[in-house]
């Protein structure tokens, strides 16, 4: 098999109005961004936004290994494999960013013979939307900084300010900074943390957003920081929600792009899955649910985190609730939860395997504690042997859940025909319902998920976290969803406890209000939001020749 | 009249398809970017290569006043004119930087009737070559920081590093920061000085590469800084030219648009004109001289910086010397050079403006001494009375040099139908030459542009530009063109000394090598390469309406 760059681009695309055929759409209703990527134009989203909605079907997984489980690749070739079937299929899923892209990534379009493309395109600047939000993210940042140099009238104390700078890089160095140095004219001097643009509130923004109008709302709502009297200051209080909604303009349309099989994806907004709520943009799940009869979506993370939040936090908010979810799994994954070292995965070991069941097991009746249909997709690798998939399914099916080795790697749609047609075949018993009210307090709702979700025996809170709990009260700010962020490798917030673990405390850190996004954060332990670069970064290794081949996109 | 953009968004605009087909342009050779812009794409490059070409015209203008001179207007409506009276007419000019557009400008592509459109867009992120310049810019900046994180094998001192970060914000509080702080995980604590991204070396880079490859050439050839034993380190040694050269793989297409009238223009990259050369790239000027008849071109400032670096930097790179120039003057900038204080320029003072005729005059000269044919373009404002517009003419005609009043704010094509007619019944006198060879000493060089073209009667170097000539020079660097930073305002080093002034000496501070660009910078005092906001900026007038009605871009 040759890498992911070389099968995307030997493969022959369609122009991007044919997949837009494909869903109802005339050349009016698209933007285009060349001939392979396209934006849907407010008009097409509304035309289409009184049409049937068809399934919505939930991609999750199981607690990763390092190396991750394959949750995208496995979720574009199933949508390939609905297609195959005569199913009218659609994903709905996250734009990758640029950082990890030039750190250790390399490309995250999916993989194999299971891709969107064009994935150089994708994996570099795509339709420009992580550009424009930090383009809106810094010229906010730059109208605070200069309201301080210009008067300071709405009294912001420059110690309090939260809102931080974003740079679509890897970039560690600009993790702690002092800005503002060499003299009167040139701003006043504070601390400032720079993120990576994914991380920033206004990327959750974007993708919680209805609608312009919404994003609009949203912006303005979001805090920037105190004044020397504590009161909170908002952007509205600036009044940049104007201008930073134009920024916006564009970057609130979904990117309509296709499969290596043609089928349709729409690519948009991609919100850190710990801080925030790690799932595409409402709009585009709304669009596609418009356009198609299946939508595969995914969720950040392992499902203790990503569903979750797509199920407490996204549902709410969509034209319709899920339908079912499939669950991803690896073997190499359930024996490293098994107890099995990191280096022994490809081993075949039924011991370790039977083991880390018990994850993936927890996951699943986690799903269905919230009313969805389960069905697991194992993603076989070459290593896998008979006897362990055979394994899987019997301790799967003992959950009277089913469970499918999937191929698309390898095969593309092929790979995932039996999984396609087991979920097409699926009766419609979901009963979606959440974990908590938004309407609880928010130590009971941080309590729920910990105990229902993860397992926990109880939460502990710093005196800092309830000290913030308490602020947001007083403030009124409670009645919003909470959004957990936590290792993703453990149910537990060390990422050493693997398996199922029951006997631990969750600790909670922080209890953050993002007003602008409109949920909770509920950090356990630090969320680095600024990656750094490897010693041997991915950029190294590309390139573009004389005649367009593009290396080292992975 | 209406605003900027109320005109704007109440024009028709054709499909860029229509404009395309114009210049015999076919879909294929188009890479739309949603109805009205494109790219053209590297196969309509090639294939146009070989056609004829048509005549080239500078645009600059004499020392304008703080308000500017409406450049970039009257280059637009004559285009239109040209085309109005049956040429075959094309514009290539910059691209707006979104920094001053949020703080002063509020938009930057024409004026009144004499605009390119789609404003909104060209005015925020337009095909988004600005930002795939910022993600390359500080990609560049992180791979630096995270070699010196990483052992720092190449030796690169911190302390010597001149690659700066950049964001396309006017952002004050970024001109002088320390980054890299917070412990060992967290980089190399240093200064760094962001830049807007136009004031960066890499879009000087972009603007002066002829193709792809000699983009990748020059990238690789960047200065990033020095090692311990103060070796010079370039951005090849990092090996991070290829990555940079994806990043831009887009970038380095021009952009088609259209004017109000329907004129097709090429916008294409936008150095700064002090500390850079201040025109559009070499691809699109080439591109439209094979694409129209006549092709219309400006430089950023006043004729001595602007015309000079046109002249001296850029011709030699292009496929065809300039056929013609087009100096445009204002009644009130002449009173104001005459030395009538600016509240005042708005009042008849045949005494002001005869006096400040004489910086007009040595501009015109300078154009000659170029070999360049000269019409004068009079920008016409509502306050100049007859008298005035009457003496410029016949003070021009002295000179055998034609000046003609032009009102294309109000009245778009045919405010310049008679400065076309000019254009186009003018001889074919060009006798092109530049004021000096690359191949001669440092100061020789500098010394022939200050005495020939600004008037010097000698140049001073400080002590620390005589050192970094010396570095230079013993580097072998020295066979470049100088790109000379000084003020706009002023024939000299100094924004109060206007008209014509002889009696000064040129202080040149500082001597860089921008090996990438391929040129020296000539710094004559501090330019500030990152802007601020004001204290009322017009970001807080923009907004966006339901119905998709724009305003505060002005």
């Amino acid at each position: 098999m040759g890498t992911d760059i070389a099968i995307a681009q030997s493969n022959k695309m369609l122009p991007i109005t044919q997949i837009g055929q494909k869903l109802g759409l005339s050349a009016d209703d698209l933007e285009l961004y060349g001939n392979y990527k396209a934006k849907l134009s407010t008009n097409a989203l509304a035309k289409n936004a009184s049409k049937p909605l068809g399934k919505l079907v939930l991609i999750t997984a199981m607690n990763p290994t390092p190396a991750g489980e394959g949750k995208s690749t496995i979720m574009i070739g199933l949508a390939d494999a609905l297609q195959k079937i005569g199913q009218k299929s659609m994903v709905a899923m996250r734009e990758p960013s640029l950082g990890p892209v030039m750190g250790i990534k390399g490309g995250a379009a999916g993989g194999g013979y299971a891709q969107v493309v064009p994935m150089e395109d994708i994996n570099l600047h795509f339709t420009g939307d992580m550009h424009a939000l930090t383009a809106a993210i810094n010229t906010l940042a730059a109208l605070i900084d200069s309201h301080l140099q210009h008067g300071n009238q709405l009294q912001i104390d420059p110690r309090t300010i939260t809102w931080q700078r974003a740079l679509d890089v890897n970039d560690r160095a600009l993790r702690n900074t002092v800005i503002g140095m060499g003299g009167a004219t040139s701003g006043v001097v504070r601390e400032e943390h720079f993120q990576i643009t994914v991380a920033s509130e206004m990327m959750a923004v974007l993708c919680l957003a209805k609608d312009r109008s919404d994003l609009k709302q949203r912006i303005s709502n979001v805090l920037i920081g105190y004044t020397f009297n504590k009161q909170p200051v908002f952007v509205r209080d600036l009044r940049a929600q104007g201008a930073l909604t134009l920024l916006l303009k564009d970057a609130i349309k979904p990117n309509l792009v296709q499969t290596l099989e043609h089928t349709p994806v729409l690519i948009h907004g991609g919100p850190f899955a710990n801080i925030a709520h790690g799932c595409n943009s409402i709009i585009a799940t709304d669009a596609a649910l418009h356009l198609s009869d299946y939508v595969l979506t995914e969720a950040g993370f392992g499902a203790d985190l990503g569903a979750e939040k797509f199920l407490d936090i996204v549902t709410p908010k969509l034209a319709k609730k899920p339908d079912a979810s499939v669950l991803v799994a690896t073997i190499r994954s359930l024996k490293y939860n098994g107890g099995q070292t990191l280096d022994h995965t490809q081993e075949e070991d039924l011991t370790a395997l039977r083991a880390g069941f018990a994850n993936l097991q927890r996951h699943i009746l986690n799903l269905q504690k919230f009313g969805l249909p389960v069905l697991v997709a194992i993603n076989q690798f070459a290593g896998d042997t008979p006897a362990e998939i055979d394994l899987l399914q019997k301790l799967c099916s003992q959950l009277d859940v089913k469970a499918y080795p999937v191929t698309v790697y390898q095969d593309g749609s092929l790979g995932a025909t039996e999984l396609a047609q087991a979920l097409v075949d699926l009766p419609d018993t979901a009963q979606y319902h959440r974990m908590y009210s938004d309407q609880e307090d928010i130590s009971t709702k941080i309590n729920k998920v910990a105990r229902e979700i993860y397992g926990a025996k109880s939460v502990a809170f710093s005196k800092k976290a309830l000290r913030q709990i308490k602020q947001i009260e007083q403030q009124q700010w409670s009645d919003l969803p909470i959004c957990i962020a936590k290792t993703q490798y453990s149910f537990s917030d060390d990422p050493k406890l693997l398996g199922a673990p029951t006997d631990f405390v969750l600790n909670v850190q922080e209890v953050n209000a993002n007003l602008g996004a409109g949920f909770l954060v509920i950090l356990t332990n630090n969320v680095l939001t600024m990656p750094g670069l490897p010693s041997q970064p991915a950029a190294l290794k590309m390139d573009i020749a004389a005649d367009d081949t593009i290396t080292g996109l992975f």
